[in-house]
């Protein structure tokens, strides 16, 4: 086995109803001033427990995130200023994947003056001296157990990571009721992302037992209850079950990381500005099918916890695992092929020139993919 | 589902060879002083580490630990006042349970008076100023991931735990290489302690299906290379299993903790100094039976792990995963009765009154147990 190193939040609270669990450990850390960055539809959601707040004395600065489509650094530059005069003892972000990415990036950096592109990377980040809690409302990115956050260089157009052990919350509150009223579509997309999460640690040239235990978990868990959460979003088992095997994906980040799909996925959406999720599920099945020469005995251990009928045959048993989430991609209503959601095919050679940039990521794949691989891969999803 | 709270070590290493990474740590949280806390067998393995961390300018002060049995409070006392002395910015234990749980009170309490009677209970202490590392030189108790620490009390001889997020370390190091020496005995009796942890975890009044899948994946590589390691020490994947399931079990102590096995294991070790282990070992197929009436369907989760034909009669599948661990333990050459351990069972009620006493674990059994109940167990194990 190789070494691994698994870092988590100080804290993870996982249960429904625990959202407003910060409080008491905001007033157990004394802190006094915190700045709450979330969205639109969610603000209702938690106005009980931000009175709740304010009303046990500590003092809150509302922070809107208003962005739509992913993350720019130009707008965590807007953003940090307007946290920065706050002068926050902690942050809580409330929010999807973007929302909780910059939560955490204005933790680390709010009372600093480093240019976030100087902390593009891992272990860029110096420290973080104020607090961090993080409550995610969709169930997919896991960013809310990883130390990764994601943004859109202004400067290039490219998605670009900062890693770090600073970005990874105080205290992390998984409360699937703030899931609940999330639409169909999205609940799909992000259940993929997850999904992917999941997938991509199995197959990953640095996977490692442990984190195999989580990853097939979540995997299970997703295969279980996407559907039934893309059809009825109040079936509140199913959103458990997704909110926990996010979380597990997210576990996987740190240790382990993505590998193939989120490479491509970084080419479409960088150039197309698609869902984080819609990218990645578009890929997974095609990316399995070539990762499958390598991955018969990984993929047979997915179709053995979705409960399938396996034999000695892993080739039969690897493909059954593949076909399965591939019709679980279309049973949640998600497109299949580039060529549905508007992308151009003239395209394809610049997305495959941005996908072969994410090194970090493509060197992860448990098989080498060239840049001719990546044409292909688009191509056959086109 | 209940919820649930998961605190886990700053950071978690695994794997074979990693166990001088702290001296990296130390370095980049810029400590001076260090207070290494390990014990006569041990001290040549971490030799050369300890040589490499002065050459980089750590000043190490060596403390043995020579306390034959069950750590006690007035050992703890003393040892304090000699950590004390040193003033040191974090204190690293290298050992088994006992070691383990000492160096974290250390590195809590050392620049304290507050007397350790005080801190009996949970979440009694205050806070940790210095830093603490922890690498396991056996794989059973799963110290080196829990926030507990368990003493003998040398006022009344039972056995008290603390409990407390202060004990969890900032970097463990899983290092399955320091486990390769354990005589076959003690692999032997603290592997079927890891056992319990994660049983008594899946079977727990509080289970939680995030810590079902540790308890789960642990109990699948505790059965699977225990008789190998306890047969051939130098088995080094078995090891590296075991050290990797350990550290499973051990993170199901926080969240979940123990129940039935544990509580009556206190009322055994109390009165007889047993190794902690065996007498977790002598209990376990029993209360496993106790429990069974209302944990046929756990019980075949556990089957099913261990790749058993598991049917839909689940009576049948329980008495397989009972009947495994049982003999397991047999293969293992761990006694199996009281009466062969030199046990009075004249003394079996006053035992049954010290069980009695661990209400914290009795009250997350699944089944009540009353006195009698105790008692029984207790006779049938005789």
């Amino acid at each position: 086995m190789n070494q691994i190193e698994i870092m988590t939040p100080g804290k993870i609270i996982v249960g429904c109803g625990c959202s407003s669990r910060w409080i008491e450990e905001a007033i157990k850390a004394e802190y006094k001033k915190i700045v709450v960055l979330s969205v639109g539809p969610i603000w209702p959601m938690i106005e009980a427990q931000l009175s709740e707040a304010a009303e046990k004395g500590l003092k809150i600065k509302k922070l809107d995130y208003t962005l739509v489509g992913e993350p720019t650094t130009a707008y965590f530059e807007e953003l940090r200023k307007e946290a920065a005069a706050a002068k926050p003892d902690a942050v809580l972000g409330v929010g999807g994947g973007s929302v909780l990415d910059i939560a955490k990036l204005l933790a680390a950096l709010s009372d600093r003056k480093t240019p976030i592109e100087k902390c593009f990377g891992k272990g860029m980040l110096e420290e973080r001296k104020i607090g961090l809690f993080c409550a995610p409302t969709t169930a997919g990115t896991g960013s809310e157990v990883s130390p990764n956050a994601i943004l859109l260089d202004s400067a290039d157009g490219e998605k670009k990571g900062i890693i770090s052990p600073f970005l990874l919350p105080d205290c992390t509150l998984v409360d699937a009721d703030l899931t609940m009223s999330l639409p169909s579509k999205i609940t799909a997309e992000t259940g993929m992302d997850a999904l992917c999460h999941c997938v991509e640690a199995l197959m990953n040239k640095n996977a490692h037992p442990i984190i195999d235990t989580a990853a097939l978990k979540g995997i299970e868990l997703i295969c279980k209850n996407l559907v039934k959460a893309c059809r009825d979003g109040r079936n509140r088992p199913a959103r458990e079950a997704l909110a926990t095997a996010s979380m597990l994906g997210g576990l996987c980040l740190g240790p382990v990381n993505t590998c193939g799909v989120h490479a491509l996925s970084y080419g479409l959406a960088g150039k197309y500005h698609l869902s984080h999720g819609l990218a990645n599920a578009l890929l997974l099945p095609e990316v399995m099918r070539f990762n499958r020469p390598v991955c018969l005995a990984r993929y047979s251990l997915i179709a053995r916890v979705l409960g399938m009928q396996v034999g000695k045959d892993n080739e039969r048993n690897a493909n059954m695992a593949i076909d399965y989430i591939s019709q679980l991609s279309v049973q949640c209503g998600i497109p299949q092929h580039l060529s549905e959601i508007g992308i151009k095919a003239t395209d394809i050679p610049e997305m495959a020139d941005m996908a072969m940039n994410v090194t970090r990521l493509l060197q992860n794949n448990p098989r080498e993919i060239t840049r001719e691989d990546v044409i292909n891969i688009y191509e056959n999803i086109y």
